[in-house]
């Protein structure tokens, strides 16, 4: 012990070190995305050799890409028009090639692929942001399945104050659409950032928010389950077959349990997008007076899938029972591209 | 409501949809990597116009690049030797300009760079996977800190079977290195797979996990906090000041307060990589009496930053003084490259 603590001592002697852990800085002069003033951003990529560099990205039409201008150093330049404050994603294609800005570090999966990031602020986009502001807790938990017979995770978000208070809390299960999981809401969706935003601004009240995993051919979103780095398809089993409108119950069960949370239907939410939306819509008529506040958000309504679950079946009779029974609030907004 | 109804029963009789969020999926033919039998892997990557592309990984040495080989449609392949078990970080370099593996939606952060992972399982990287395990409670929560005046972001990680239980558990704090955050260790050093696996197969009992952020000019991990998306470099401000070793009973007294964990000396073990062991140091010699175990992993031991903390003062007085008081462990291995 002696000789350690010499050891110690010893080599605290010795001059400036570098970490043993792999540094990952970036050697480059490039940075990219700069966000200007006027509500523009301009984006760069270094690529000498390239014959044709092009940006995709959410503030440009679906198909569209638009040309980056080279200068005489090899790197490539395109600086946006005024673009509405908000979030978008980006992807360059290199002569034909499709890959993230390499000198941008905030990228997300969307489904099987990785998109950079950037935010317009001073409008919407600062919903996205991180604001000064007191923050809930994201936790990934992994809860039991007996329907299914396995373990699944889900991600749930416990508002700021909710560790000392005594009170029970609203609750929002908020779906995913297909290709997504229980990941897709705190990072595609910024649904934390929008909580703890809209929660400081008084706008919604305290909830605790519960984000599963919607499509139950995976316990837990690809890379996190002992499938390990799986490929990743936008095309599922297992998403839209009633198994996981059927298995709802293991998830409620499981909160109502484990959380401090209201137990009527006063206390209940379900929302969803896309195919988070159908699932939402089944789930709320196949339990009745579970929710009073139902949400689909472009909602992918599509026909019962032939016989397949009772859960699609009766669906007419079932949602006149659910408008019988009422509830505070059913909300529907677009719908998806048929 | 009727009317909605109506609605909902209608757009139900539509045919096939497509959702409309971005579907984000990865348009190619191309299959990268490829863990091929024999602890090999297969990279690949589509660039018909480069005139050289070439791999740099974990496996290779340093300053090493290996080159990959084009075929008639353009595609470059490299094929490794035989790795030992473990997981692997990769960047292309295409034409001198690195970039991740596009068609590898598996990619981790160091630092302000993005990488793209595999792992060969059979052995040590089996560790680092996600297994049929019970797993544990990742959270990121925020905690006041007095000492510094505002609200900061950790990870604790609780072991399986946490909730259901009213026993006390031991407490490690892992400290990440410089140019890490509080993300550093689940996402680089893998610490929930290892923490899982490492409980379910008895070769330690179950414990808290704290993984606080050790660079005190963050109030969380770049992209979470205030800041936004903040440009990130690997020489950080107020890393190895005092001020973060200064401010540890903050978090201390946050997780006891918070936690079901035991409060004694017998109780707590902190270790550290890197820039972690070398705070890991500073901490366990300055509270006196706090730590029965210390783990110092390649630390970063430098002299003391000039006069600029009482935490770097009087250390061999400090060190001599724990080890008159006494600790079941203090481990050190590696040390960083001078």
């Amino acid at each position: 012990m002696r000789k350690l603590c010499g050891v110690l001592i010893l080599v605290c002697c010795y001059a400036a070190i570098h970490a043993q852990q792999n540094l990952g800085q970036a050697k480059t002069e490039i940075h990219s995305p700069i966000i200007q003033s006027g509500h523009r951003v301009t984006l760069s990529i270094k690529a000498p050799n390239a014959k044709l560099v092009q940006v995709k990205g959410d503030w440009l039409a679906q198909n569209e890409a638009a040309n980056l201008t080279k200068d005489a150093d090899g790197v490539w330049t395109y600086s946006s028009e005024q673009l509405p404050s908000d979030l978008y994603t980006y992807q360059y294609i290199v002569d034909g090639v499709s890959q993230i800005d390499p000198v941008n570090p905030y990228a997300v999966r969307d489904v099987g692929s990785l998109y950079s990031l950037f935010l317009i602020g001073d409008g919407k986009g600062d919903l996205y942001k991180p604001q000064a502001v007191a923050h809930g807790t994201v936790a990934y938990k992994w809860y039991s399945s007996p329907t299914l017979g396995i373990s699944r995770r889900l991600t749930i978000y416990t508002p700021p104050g909710y560790e000392a208070s005594n009170k029970t809390y609203p609750t929002l299960y908020l779906l995913h659409g297909m290709g997504g999981d229980e990941t897709a809401w705190p990072t595609l969706g910024r649904s934390i950032e929008i909580l703890d935003n809209l929660i400081a601004a008084r706008k919604v009240q305290p909830m605790v928010v519960v984000m599963p995993n919607g499509n139950v051919s995976q316990a837990a979103a690809p890379g996190v389950s002992e499938k390990g780095f799986e490929s990743i398809s936008f095309k599922l089993p297992h998403t839209m077959d009633g198994v996981f409108e059927s298995s709802f119950r293991d998830i409620q069960r499981f909160v109502e349990s484990h959380y401090q949370v209201g137990k009527t239907k006063a206390d209940r939410a379900i929302a969803g997008l896309s195919m988070g939306g159908f699932h939402s819509l089944y789930i709320a008529a196949n339990y009745p007076n579970t929710f009073d506040y139902i949400g689909l958000f472009s909602p992918a309504i599509t026909p019962p899938f032939g016989d397949s679950s009772s859960i699609y079946q009766k669906i007419d009779q079932k949602l006149k029972t659910q408008l019988q029974n009422g509830f505070k609030l059913y909300w529907k907004i677009g719908r998806a591209h048929v």
